[in-house]
């Protein structure tokens, strides 16, 4: 019944293989060694190790990180506000009216400033009417278009692409160490979908995001899901822990974000008992990716600044604590 | 390197053991055997099996349950009305002027017809005032105390006592091959999350259902999410699709219901392209469980009962389908 080689080998190989793969076994390579590194490191080590006596079971090991420049990059507008500005122009001939109206007219000349002074309803209108009027399904096909085709201007490449490669470590790391990680976007639920599972490895019940109102309506015979020009949930500052509560249904053990807007997410995550983690990405590498915190109109990140040391959350210094800030190019 | 005693006992293993292992390995020993378990073996098959032409990966293989009368019981009356008519007693000395206004009277004289009378306005009237102003978390609390005391009469048993044995096979056996079970319930979600682990091993974060709106807020410097009096969404009818799009945001392959109430989730699931499977549980055994369809006022089957046939919903006959009804008493 035994098979006596098969241990040698095994031990041949402990020996030899072994101590090479625990050099190796950076779980996160491009983090530069550090303060900031380490804390992560000890946070997932305590809780995920049965011997610790911060040990929690996976079921509670759940982590929430925002999407915009705290996955992928912000500046200098929203990817999604681009998405949307793209739209417009596309949909322009079938809306002659877009040339006189405004946020419309601002889209659809470039005029950055005008469309900034149309302020947070403006953007609205633009989303409601480019967004709307389609299935899930649809919309789902002309966002992935979009992606596969779209460029920043800055970088030449791909929004996909601009994604953090520390961040994109991070969540790989804890998913290995048993956690459950979710997206809680203030961008649309299902534009971030689009792309989650294939760029972050999180599957589309894994975010929870802003959203429009869907009707349900049998057109033609066919059950079809309609998207709404009205909005349904803004998940953003005191959205996020409602946003969390009703999708996730527990409260997260860490969360990562990058603004003000993240503050709520943060605070409600590291005010519960147990082992916490907040961590925030400070924007201060303006040659790599941009330096940008108090006086930006996107990603403002003031509050949540000031109040970091006081709420022990970690404050990542992308210029210091990564050594690369996007994975390599294809 | 080759080891060649192994192959040996593994024939010898497979010869000897599997055909005995095969015999005791039904998937759903609860299932009398017939065209209906048939129906769900050959649907899980072939959607499980990666040489089967209707192969689809883990990641689609997304299936809904309703819960009230689809895993549990729902006679007399919904278990969580039997919750708030507990909730409205134990809170009555605070509130001397519900003796006098309905739905409270009713509710705490115990009169089912008034009750009815008041409508579904009159049970969300009750729901609100004793489901709200407190936290998820003192919520969960609240029912898991509950639960853990309050019986049902006629079985003299617990409420998560009488779920279908047969149904908890069936989700363990579609979990089991790469399934993804979420409950999509018209009762409330956190309600529902209470018991959705242990009992039917699905984590609250795949629970969909009816929901009361939440509000943040720093209470004495403490970040709280607080349970409003406040209706949030209907998970119930149009609002399963709609539901099932906003936190799952992929069409499930398979649903499962018992109502009418489940019609658009039925209807919605199986007119996707590809393989479907729709199934109707049809409450026909009055002397283990109960029989009611067309006119009871809980769990009416009617419009999805006769449509059945037409959309290829395979109706399960609980009298003659199912062995057994509820698991063993511990």
């Amino acid at each position: 019944m035994l098979c006596r080689i098969r241990p040698l080998i095994a031990l041949v190989a402990f020996l030899f293989v072994v101590p090479a793969f625990a050099q190796d076994d950076d779980p996160l390579p491009s983090w530069n060694d550090g303060a900031t590194k380490q804390a992560i490191i000890d946070f997932v080590t305590k809780v995920s190790e049965p011997e610790s006596g911060d040990y929690l079971p996976p079921k509670d090991r759940i982590a929430t990180f925002d999407n915009d420049g705290t996955l992928w990059l912000e500046q200098p507008m929203y990817v999604q506000l681009a998405f949307a500005l793209d739209r417009v122009k596309e949909l322009a001939p079938e809306h002659p009216e877009w040339k006189k109206t405004q946020p419309f007219k601002a889209a659809l000349e470039g005029d950055m400033k005008a469309l900034a002074a149309s302020g947070e309803k403006g953007v609205a209108e633009l989303v409601m009417a480019t967004h709307a009027g389609m299935t899930p399904a649809e919309f789902q096909t002309i966002v992935g278009d979009w992606l596969a085709t779209a460029k920043d201007k800055r970088f030449e490449r791909g929004y996909t692409g601009l994604v953090y490669q520390p961040m994109l470590e991070l969540l790989a790391y804890l998913r290995q160490r048993g956690f459950t990680t979710y997206i809680v976007s203030g961008g649309g639920i299902e534009f971030v979908r689009n792309f989650s599972q294939a760029v972050y490895g999180i599957p589309p019940a894994q975010v929870v995001g802003s959203s429009i109102k869907t009707k349900y309506e049998v057109v033609d015979g066919v059950p079809t899901v309609m998207r709404l020009a009205e909005m349904n949930f803004i998940d953003d500052k005191d959205g996020k822990p409602i946003g969390i509560t009703e999708h996730i249904g527990q409260r997260p053990i860490a969360a990562f974000g990058n603004s003000d807007g993240d503050y709520q997410m943060l605070d409600w995550t590291t005010a519960g008992d147990g082992p916490r983690l907040g961590l925030i990405v400070h924007h201060t590498d303006a040659e790599r990716e941009y330096a940008y915190d108090r006086d930006s109109s996107v990603g403002r990140l003031d509050k949540a600044l000031d109040d970091a040391p006081g709420k022990g959350w970690i404050v990542v210094d992308m210029k210091n604590d990564w050594k690369e800030i996007f994975p390599p190019k294809e």
